[in-house]
């Protein structure tokens, strides 16, 4: 069956002698790379859709904060519609893309229907990876969605909540020890914040308890912690978060987690760790969507999942199947593939979008070149690094330029004058107001507290 | 065992001299009534232990925002431990209380702990009753907690969702249909917000359907809606919820609900209507607590639940267990109980606590007079009703004191501005920005999709 929406509104009507409906292009995911696609194409005389699981693009880059209270998923989150309402060529669509059809050009939803494609961008992103130990996932959750976030602020609140009540020492340490593997951006960023929140945010509102006693501990398998970035600007980071209090391990490799121990060998030493709450940032893989163009389209997939593009991020031999962001692995410009950033996959959306454009209009070809803006980290309250290439910076002033641009690139969302108001509040009084224990609280707090197994 | 907190730390050292810890007053539920509570008695030279299930108080008549997606949870929601950060005789457990010991004075928390008290005050409210028809909780889902609000709000988002996708206008009608069951403030409210969201919120977001087409009813058992307000405010209500689009059906009673359809007897007819989103907000019934009292103290409830207090708030026979807010049964005052309103509850918060002071420092008992500060409730994006007494308001001059009130009472919360701003940027840009569908979501998509049975 054919999904025939637009059949009875009269609004399609005056769709359908507005815009040339000839090309129909179908944007699979609205993450930034999609997103940015689809607000390119809808300036141009064709047909779009917009399909996402979810009806929000979400300012990934921010999501830690809502993990550890200062900002609400709405302050980072925007609705599709509500981005895309004035482009009357576009439709959004809240689905799932169950399979494609390559050589019917046709992209099948999970709930059966159906809708052809003249161009198809996908861009569905990436999820954790946990190496082999998938049984790892609920003991150690990762941070990717809306409910990542709420699921990790609920464990890290609740897990000083119910030490508050414990009176034995050695569970109260337990509870009071946060592990955090993975040294990236993500698990420098949520490391950093919590202990702000241990020692500035909480300090002065527990009784039975010391929140400045809490332990965080980074553990990253590499040499140095965000090994992405030059070494000058680990060293940087690695000291400004030891200075937070935070416990930093390089060269360590997590080798079991269990019954709330986190197991790891540094060097040739083995060690055990007892923590309540374990959090995970340590690996990426290709969602789903690679493996279904694998097997359609026979492309290759790197080791995570991720799948080889061409030179315009379309797919060997299907010229108008292109892959973008996080979930392409684009290898044509310098030594290694492009990094998964946000900027990459913005970049990617615009270019796809002027491809099809020039495809469209009969004009030229573009090529895509990847410019590189540099990478950024924040760390705790006020220090970040900044990295681009000759100009590398530290300290408050990189914390500043990182605090310009997220903004700046918020300009995406109604909240942006929010998202300000709230850093400005709590950077003055060092409160955080979305410190809210929600969702299956009971059941965290309960296995938590030892009442029920975890 | 009794709980040993405080025991190691050096800071209950200090408090152990600095403040008469004789008196330990504990205060179970963190809402209105015990919140007020227990500010004033942390004013006091005595010990207070404020307990709740939850970390944060709730400024619950604003969460028919939440559900309709204007605020975020975190907007009307302050952690407790923040909003009593500088009191510090006053100790915040984050606890379930399992059961009382009256004649040991003792509370007993879910995870067996023991706390000795001097007073105790009890404010654990109220939640939803479906009068002998709980099988209808999953299918009417209520209003009272953060969550109940996200559910609602993916629910009543998520069914425009599945209507833009869904080709056969008899299911289209029914994802477009929304039933609100009782016409007291909050079904006024949620009605209210819903006509907005529908005719101007997303009214140009979809293309596939025409949003404003969505169908409102809100059904009231007594002959008008707003019962216990005058009736020529329950008249202006009901003509400015017709005039938003909202079906207002009085005198009508729900007999059934099974298979998204509602079932209810309009005088001597029996209708019938096909909704996939039902929402409940037909009645209350007492926590709890109310029946750990009953079995322990023998002190009446009336017929859904709630104690019949003394004219000092306190249980009959046990002169230092009080019962406030929603809770209490309080008739020494007017020909019916106090109504089960915020100003109620904080009223006899501070009464309570002002009573333990006299108690405390040998002075004479004050006496409880219930201030009625009118009753207001708010109609869409710019009316509402307002009664005082004798002088009685409607339209967008009630709204204007209704939004004045709303933001002078959430002066405890960090989020007043905010809250401010995001109304204000709602009001002038018809946005909404916390549209999100988040949660369950592929659950209830795929409910209302007819893919899974609900």
């Amino acid at each position: 069956m054919m999904l025939t929406i637009q059949k009875e509104s009269t609004k399609a009507t005056i769709h359908e002698t507005s815009v040339d409906r000839k090309h129909h292009t179908i944007v699979v995911g609205g993450g930034f790379g999609g997103l940015y696609a689809a607000k390119e194409l809808a300036k141009l005389p064709i047909k779009v859709t917009l399909i996402d699981k979810r009806n929000f693009h979400l300012f990934q880059p921010l999501l830690y904060q809502v993990a550890t209270g200062t900002l609400s998923p709405a302050d980072i989150a925007s609705p599709l519609r509500a981005v895309l309402a004035n482009k009357k060529n576009t439709t959004v669509l809240m689905a799932e893309v169950a399979d494609i059809d390559p050589q019917a050009q046709k992209v099948i939803l999970a709930s059966k229907e159906e809708l052809s494609y003249d161009s198809l961008i996908v861009a569905t992103g990436v999820s954790h990876h946990y190496f082999g130990n998938e049984q790892w996932a609920d003991l150690a959750p990762g941070l990717k969605t809306v409910e990542d976030a709420i699921n990790m602020r609920r464990r890290i609140l609740g897990a000083f909540e119910v030490a508050e009540k414990e009176p034995d020492p050695e569970k109260r340490k337990a509870l009071l020890t946060f592990v955090v593997i993975g040294g990236g951006p993500t698990g420098v960023e949520l490391a950093g914040a919590m202990a702000d929140l241990a020692n500035h945010t909480l300090k002065d509102e527990f009784t039975g308890i010391d929140t400045t006693e809490a332990k965080i501990l980074l553990l990253e398998g590499f040499d140095r912690i965000l090994p992405s970035y030059p070494p000058e600007l680990s060293a940087a980071a690695e000291k400004s978060l030891t200075a937070l209090g935070v416990e930093v391990k390089t060269r360590t490799l997590v080798t079991n987690i269990e019954n709330h121990v986190v197991t790891y060998r540094c060097g040739d030493r083995v060690e055990h760790v007892e923590a309540k709450t374990i959090l995970w940032a340590a690996g990426v893989k290709a969602s789903a969507m690679g493996k279904t163009l694998a097997d359609r389209t026979g492309v290759t997939l790197d080791r995570v999942g991720r799948v080889t593009v061409e030179a315009d991020m379309a797919i060997a031999g299907y010229p108008n199947i292109f892959v973008i962001g996080d979930l392409a692995n684009y290898a044509h410009q310098g030594d290694k593939p492009l990094p998964g950033v946000a900027p990459v996959a913005m970049q990617q959306g615009e270019f796809v979008a002027r491809l099809i454009e020039s495809r469209v209009k009969g004009k030229p070809a573009p090529k895509f070149r990847y410019r590189d803006l540099g990478s950024l980290a924040v760390i705790g309250r006020n220090k970040a690094v900044v990295n681009w290439g000759f100009i590398r910076v530290t300290g408050i002033f990189a914390w500043l330029i990182w605090t310009f641009l997220h903004v700046l690139y918020l300009v995406e969302f109604d909240n942006q004058l929010i998202v300000l108001l709230q850093w400005g509040y709590n950077y003055f009084t060092r409160k955080s107001g979305a410190r809210l224990i929600t969702g299956q609280y009971l059941q965290v707090m309960e296995e938590m507290e030892g009442i029920k197994p975890s």
